[in-house]
């Protein structure tokens, strides 16, 4: 029998049709790209990019020129412009406002055959270095109110670079995605006065069945009702809802376990395309209005990553509903990520 | 300077962003697979496939036999199941029920090399007729809140079998895309006393620079705030808010104006990949507690056609903030499919 799975987050509803797996057409796989010819990420080729923002490179070294083991650079294609003011306008009874943002690229290792899953811990922690302070530099802008740091692996995924990369941009909207998030975890709150995402976790650590890896500060979960197979939400043990304000060694910790999962994926579905988001907290400090329930923000509001592999194909159903349908049940993935040997 | 643009109904950002319309990675393509060696679609092999629920089929012609030109099957891997009881139990903080629904198959034909867009106008309202009967057998079954009609075309859009047809699904719960866009409709209306669909149309039709295509009863435009390149808006000029009570005369309208779409896109864009949704009513008549604001449906709901060919990729952006990157202008394409010279 498929179950309906809810998801008290996302209040949405998936399907878990575990009795559908025999499909042969369930994971698709899209062939390798060839790699490009010219790789503007590759060390060498800095002055190709706009110049970098951010860098963790040699201290005898200079800036835009060879050295460096993490760059961040503004994207060279932004989906939305550094520049301008938001000028937002009524068009009958549509609304628009000009595509005022910032879109940036961490480059995670200047060597095109890297990957973010077997970087050294101390090259991996720089890796999230770059994210908190690029988070906390585009934060300062007070037209953005939201900043969201994304990686897409794989061209199932959406990655056009082979390069290992990660990617940052910076919004004048809260994003669906978390403004939903937002108002559960609100609601959760003003119910019974704690966080919707400490209880979750003391539920699913209770449990058991649906945990991935965990070390003293992280744990790694399958959902509940994961829409996709391998789905994994990633997650402070201890309440925090800004991962600007993660320490160094948590960062360290939160690295390693980012790194386990990744290798687990890998071994597990021989290198899979994913994608995946963090979900931190919306900048409190933007110009515009922001809605009167951010004042419980840092009580309410726990940050998190969600990582999603990209085996499936989203087709008709899950356009017209809303509703995913997930034919690998989470208890059964996690245990498979789980069982996985890592060196 | 790319464009952010709201959609009123969905109430979603997304981002026009023309100035990266030179990316070589925007549209992408898949191979197209290899037909399957056995095919239980087409004439002949009827026993290979459930029994069926509907069909057009010559009189001298029995059910389940050759001499049919449509025909409707459950599908033989379901991702819900028919019979059952709903059973809805939490889990902690979470939710789950039985995965009790229907999931149909229209074959549109018993050729396999035949395809919707080109089918004799007589034929392709029998693809409409069954649509419509559908709709009225399942939605006597007061388990289910939602009959959702889709097609997935081309294997980017999830399409597994070439063979032409769509599916039917029956579900327990308002989907989310629904609920969200009722809920718009119902603001709208309780604000104006008019209907939201039909403001948008009449704005659409004055400003003319949006519509696709159009007849004495439909009109196919580009929406405002397309989140895909291509996509498309098809619907009745007069309030209409459920799919059950077309007419035939106005089902002919339908079903050509439908084929006309596919064929400007099929000229245009090469044959794409696709999905389209019939967004109809509710089931008022559910067994389960509904919405207060159903009662006004039939005056606040438009039905709707959305179809969205499937030329680019969503990656970790979309899939973090649910807001879409769409990098041809709905004006552009809307001239671009307007232009096209059909027979």
């Amino acid at each position: 029998m498929p179950e309906m799975r809810h998801d008290p987050v996302q209040r949405r509803w998936v399907i878990i049709a575990s009795h559908r797996s025999a499909r042969p057409t369930d994971f698709v796989r899209a062939d390798k790209k060839e790699l490009p010819v010219f790789n503007p990420f590759e060390e060498g080729n800095e002055s190709e990019t706009p110049p970098e923002v951010y860098a963790w490179r040699s201290k005898s070294s200079r800036a835009n020129e060879r050295g460096w083991k993490v760059r961040v650079v503004p994207n060279r294609f932004p989906v939305l412009k550094i520049e301008g003011d938001l000028d937002r306008e009524g068009v009958g009874l549509y609304d628009k406002m000009n595509g005022i943002g910032a879109h940036e690229v961490v480059i995670e290792s200047p060597d095109r055959f890297d990957d973010l899953s077997i970087l050294s811990i101390d090259h991996a922690v720089e890796v999230g270095k770059a994210y908190r302070a690029r988070l906390i530099d585009l934060m300062k802008d007070r037209r953005f109110k939201y900043v969201l740091i994304f990686r897409n692996h794989g061209e199932m995924a959406g990655s056009s670079l082979t390069h290992p990369h990660s990617q940052i941009t910076a919004l004048p909207v809260t994003p669906l995605v978390i403004a939903q998030e937002l108002e559960s975890a609100k609601k959760h709150f003003s119910d019974k006065e704690r966080c919707l995402f400490c209880d979750l976790l003391s539920q699913e650590i209770k449990d058991g069945q649906r945990i991935i890896d965990q070390n003293e500060h992280f744990v790694a979960y399958a959902p509940f009702a994961s829409r996709f197979p391998f789905e994994i939400a990633l997650a402070p043990r201890k309440h925090s809802h800004d991962f600007r304000t993660i320490t160094d060694d948590k960062l360290r910790l939160f690295m390693d376990i980012l790194q386990r999962i990744l290798q687990r994926l890998n071994i597990a579905l021989d290198n899979p395309a994913y994608n995946f988001m963090l979900h931190t907290a919306p900048n409190t400090e933007s110009f515009t209005p922001r809605p009167t329930h951010w004042a419980t923000l840092q009580y309410d509001w726990h940050w998190h990553l969600e990582l999603i592999p990209r085996l499936t194909n989203i087709a008709g159903f899950e356009w017209g509903s809303g509703i995913f349908i997930n034919n690998t049940p989470p208890e059964q993935a996690a245990e498979i990520l789980r069982s996985v040997e890592l060196d």
